[in-house]
């Protein structure tokens, strides 16, 4: 079977913008078509990772709107739901419409529009993906992130500053990406000294609340050659599910989906952990980083904090975390999220990524849905 | 490539249901695992269609909690939306994961959950679908279909009756389907004497607001082979968009998505209008039966009525339409909508559909997400 090819990206600006969904969604699109060298008319699947424009505006049916806006009708359209992995969602179907011959150009665009909504309306809205018997109890997701960070930071003895070290560092890529919702650096007693959401986690543990929209063009590895000399594959995808109901799961520092979903990419790509030269984590909350690193391999069990400590996972170190920032830093727009961590492992191995450069040939990215409740891993490598 | 099999279906009984939508899908799963001798532990994919949970019942994620309910985890999840075309969506994104290795056992279950809502409620969640620019001004699709209805009439002269007849046919066909929302026939008179809702339609031009979910079951042809001797073929399938401004369509009386999704899918099959024995058509409202058998190429471009005037659409007729009652009689639980024609042909190919039955090889069905603004054409065989 033919490898499936990114051959453009985009993503706009991440923060608080104007406008709405539409606007945000036309935008990446428009810069994505623009990127890639491709006519909207040579769109065959426009697909759209969006978690709730229904909750959060009132607007549904936006990818036709979008095919609309963007000149790209006739072309099949489709909405990827997969809570705040729709991202990572929207490249495994990007990816199944080329290989399976439905699509020789599909264009995914991700985004979300949510900062016209108060905090508390937008946590609804997010808290509503969980089991309901957490949910309608109050359990929301910063709840399990600070039950997870206390129980993982007493059972394997790591430093509470291990998690904030995560903030630091995905703040100090972010300054070099000009789309992040912040581009500034943050020390530690920043972090340690933010206000406590859920104990022992702090503000500066949290992504924010966020609009934004990012896309990738994919295509038949053939066509990807009609357009351009130097490309990206996807060697390897898979996504799976945990337990939705999160207290039954038998380890609370094991993320089930991040380990099956990481198995099925690397038997898929014929790579392994050592082999990853720069990653996407869903740092949604810092203590999310520790357990993807561990899920995906690239740490002991209960030793992701070592590394993090020994700046293994800065821009400098052997394995390069989250230069774009993060979600922590550029901002956690839910559809686009994992779009964006396409688009910059996309950018790193095309050697796009300016002051963010890393040297890479071989990139992976991990969305997180819920509470890992379906995870989707994705990895990428420079064409020969 | 290898031919993506069907082996399995199930449809709750639609109508007003209690419970809520994971009841509808968990029950509506766990039936087509059982009719298909699949056990949960073997669905690699579980795909769910369905536009709207979020708003009609403030609950997402439900893709993940349904993995969980049946006991499918860690199989992959996602929630495909293509508005009440949701159902379409998903067969096409079923195929897509197995066509492409994804999957060896896709698992799609659609559903919603609506009666909950009152009618304005609901209808204002459905018109959200529509471009702002008319769903602001208070265009509705109901408003549409009216519209669309007279110049169809009075320019092709047709009969105010033959769009009767639709919904005479079609509630008579749900006499005979046990899970069809309305089980009663209706005659002519019933029809063109029920309230005005938009001129010239009425009341029973229209389908009800319903509850339900259905399930089909995917793999590919040699993975299908290893359960049964007999199981169906999906040969064709394409999705296409028309512009989402709906006024701005130069011919307000022909479907282009239909049309253009329509052609994929027989050029896929190799076969053409000819070759269909047995038709699920959307017949959200009694015009777009003719719509789509024109786009099709069942009759000439305004000549529609005249076949369903002479019955070549009854069931004993050359061509039979809607043989489940069509969305008319049966319901329209918008996501369940298109897996439920499906589940229609599926049955019809197979021998299974009871009272119902009609002599049928290959079949289609036409899923319309809006007023035609994305539209899913399938067309299915009994395998050889």
């Amino acid at each position: 079977m033919e490898r499936v090819a990114v051959i453009g990206s985009s993503m706009t600006q991440f923060g608080q913008r104007d406008g709405w969904i539409l606007d945000l969604l036309a935008e990446a699109g428009l810069d994505c078509l623009d990127d890639a060298g491709v006519d909207a008319a040579d769109v065959d699947h426009l697909y759209v990772s969006n978690m709730a424009s229904g909750e959060f505006e009132g607007q549904t049916g936006i990818m036709n709107a979008l095919a609309q806006d963007i000149d790209a009708t006739p072309a099949y359209t489709q909405r990827i739901d997969q809570t705040s992995s729709s991202g990572g969602a929207g490249i495994y179907a990007a990816w199944q419409s080329v290989a399976s011959g439905a699509s020789d150009m599909t264009l995914l665009v991700g985004g979300e529009k949510m900062t016209h909504r108060t905090t508390g309306e937008a946590t609804d809205v997010i808290a509503s993906l969980t089991h309901p018997v957490e949910y309608k109890q109050g359990v929301t997701l910063p709840s399990f992130a600070g039950l997870t960070a206390r129980h993982y930071l007493e059972r394997f003895d790591a430093p509470r500053e291990s998690l904030a070290k995560v903030a630091v560092k995905n703040h100090a890529n972010g300054v070099h990406n000009p789309h992040a919702q912040f581009q500034k650096e943050v020390d530690l007693e920043t972090v340690l000294e933010s206000p406590i959401v859920a104990d022992p986690l702090r503000l500066y543990d949290f992504c924010p609340i966020t609009d934004g929209s990012a896309a990738l063009m994919c295509c038949p590895e053939s066509v990807a050659q009609e357009y351009t000399d130097e490309y990206v594959v996807i060697s390897g995808i898979d996504g799976a599910t945990d337990t939705h109901v999160v207290h039954e799961r038998e380890d609370p520092t094991i993320m089930g989906g991040v380990v099956e979903s990481g198995d099925g990419a690397y038997e898929m790509s014929g790579r392994d952990p050592g082999d990853i030269d720069v990653a996407e984590l869903h740092d949604m909350f810092t203590i999310l980083e520790f357990l993807q690193m561990e899920g995906l391999g690239f740490a002991e069990h209960g030793e992701a904090w070592k590394l993090v400590e020994e700046g293994e996972t800065e821009r400098d170190g052997e394995l390069p975390i989250n230069t774009s920032g993060g979600l922590k830093s550029k901002g956690h727009p839910l559809g686009a999220s994992g779009v964006a961590q396409g688009v910059e492992i996309y950018e790193q191995l095309m050697g796009e990524a300016g002051d963010r450069q890393v040297e890479a040939e071989v990139g992976l990215c991990c969305n997180v849905g819920g509470f890992g409740n379906c995870v989707i891993t994705t990895i990428m490598e420079a064409a020969q």
